[in-house]
């Protein structure tokens, strides 16, 4: 049988000590050595089979996921990520699974500057928890709580293309539909997320859903939002998916886009610099508390679909 | 039901926001701010129910547990605990198992200096991770690889106690016990700890037992160990228990015991310090590549009972 400490060593220990790590992997710890100006900012999610995906998941693909959704949150924070610690919990230890696994992990952590710095491996129900550290600039970390009225409300990239492909999945389907890869393999926006700092008032990354995660940007810095149902940016793969693809981009979870709020002059400047992918202005922040879709008529709009924490089950 | 962000305010979220912490529980991460001239240690474990804590244990003693083998890791680099990070995953969300829960955690936290940061709460088979960042002076972590052929080898407090009492409580036995409470309540050396840096060579917690976490310091340091088993600290409800106290505490885990190696010059520097625990010296580091533990009459002993990976059953 394979033990915790030979797994660590096959799969996951790779040379990279430097400056800012003075040691990685293979103590009861790693040293880090903070750089000064900058803030640290560090965010982690758990990933559990059978809620955050789907039970015989690809490995590679639980690898990539398990990094990307808390890359995810270091974009919508304005950080640039540095460090990741990875506790991975194995029914049993598979070396094909694992081989895997670390590819998936190790294709996203490299090409966005994360060094694996630690973690633990130990047995039980499939189960992964990833701790990133990211640098910013100090005091310009993107709260949800800066949301102003007059902000207008971006989003990167198409909505709910991931909560269709995850139907896909659920019904059997081949994985090569383009609605399929954006659930799984979400791409963190970093590149997007780095110029957020400095010029976002509040910012927030998509999972539950842009109507649920608008809503925490909105509650926390007690204003509101009209957002125009025409101008969700919307694939054509989800458009051709389905007729009422507004309520996927509503209310679908697991797309990893970010929506952040800004004034129009910060805006323009957003859209001067040098981005990975598009921006969509989907409406403006409102001094009414209160979430208000309008349809092509201006009548008030409400998704069928409703947005989804992870303590409510699997949708079936 | 209740969701995610409500467990978290109703039982984790304390008005902690503070020079060093920037922004605590509630947004898409914690901001800290590291402060000059230390290092950060960071160490993650993960438990998991029926591995790490048999299934029924106290919830109260789940949340201790979860936070005092971070902060024996801690106690190990030669850190001081500052912040931590708790991801909760839960069969059900139910009060009284939370409420305990947090009391445990905070029960401990609260006079280690801990402040709890952020952390993620999910729905799946029970299991936690938690994650501790330490500071300590630069430079000035206690490493594994730093032991020197002629150090002494000391561990603090006795051992094997714990492993006896995981053997009573898995027979079902009541839990007022002195053994049973090192295994329910592993108490961290934390005081101990701040003192082994700029003074031991080389420290460890004993998790997996005396001879394996010794073993991964003579590894590491690429080293040898000579250990008196008379030399041994065993407490006398140990010695009550088993004629064979000395295999629990060569092999026992779950101690949360100090080991550490340093020179008789630095022992007695660190005998006149204010330690919160009792030092023993149990032997000495040597230049040939090999654990050899001395009985009464000079031969080699081998203990009965072998240590234990986290990749193998429970004890039965």
């Amino acid at each position: 049988m394979t033990g915790e400490f030979q797994i660590i060593r096959d799969y996951f220990q790779r040379p990279v000590e430097s400056d800012e790590l003075r040691v990685g992997i293979g103590d009861d710890g790693a040293v880090l050595r903070p750089r000064e100006g900058y803030d640290q900012v560090v965010v982690t999610d758990t990933l559990v089979e059978g809620r955050h995906f789907p039970a015989g998941f690809a490995a590679e693909d639980i690898g990539w996921r398990a990094l990307a959704v808390n890359l995810s949150d270091i974009a919508a924070m304005g950080a640039v990520p540095r460090f990741a610690f990875l506790n991975l919990t194995l029914p049993i230890a598979e070396h094909e699974w694992l081989s895997a696994f670390a590819r998936g992990f190790f294709a996203l952590a490299e090409p966005s500057g994360v060094t694996l710095a630690g973690g633990d491996t130990t047995q039980g129900p499939l189960s992964l928890t990833v701790t990133v550290f990211g640098d910013v600039d100090e005091n310009k970390a993107v709260l949800r709580n800066g949301a102003k009225p007059g902000d207008r409300i971006c989003v990167s990239g198409s909505l709910g293309d991931a909560a269709a492909g995850l139907e896909i999945l659920l019904r059997g389907a081949s994985s090569e539909n383009v609605l399929v890869s954006r659930f799984r393999k979400p791409e963190p926006r970093l590149a997007l997320g780095r110029n957020l700092a400095g010029t976002a008032s509040a910012a927030i990354d998509i999972s539950d859903g842009l109507m649920a995660d608008l809503g925490h940007i909105l509650e926390a810095s007690g204003v509101g939002a009209r957002v125009e149902l025409s101008s969700l940016p919307i694939s054509s793969a989800l458009a051709d998916y389905s007729e009422r693809a507004p309520d996927y981009a509503l209310a679908g979870g697991d797309d990893y886009e970010l929506c952040f709020c800004l004034s129009a002059k910060k805006l323009a400047e957003l859209r001067a610099m040098d981005n990975a992918c598009d921006i969509t202005c989907i409406g403006e922040v409102t001094s009414e508390r209160d979430l208000v879709i309008l349809d092509n008529n201006g009548n008030h709009y409400q998704p069928s679909r409703r947005s989804w924490e992870h303590f409510m089950e699997w949708s079936k």
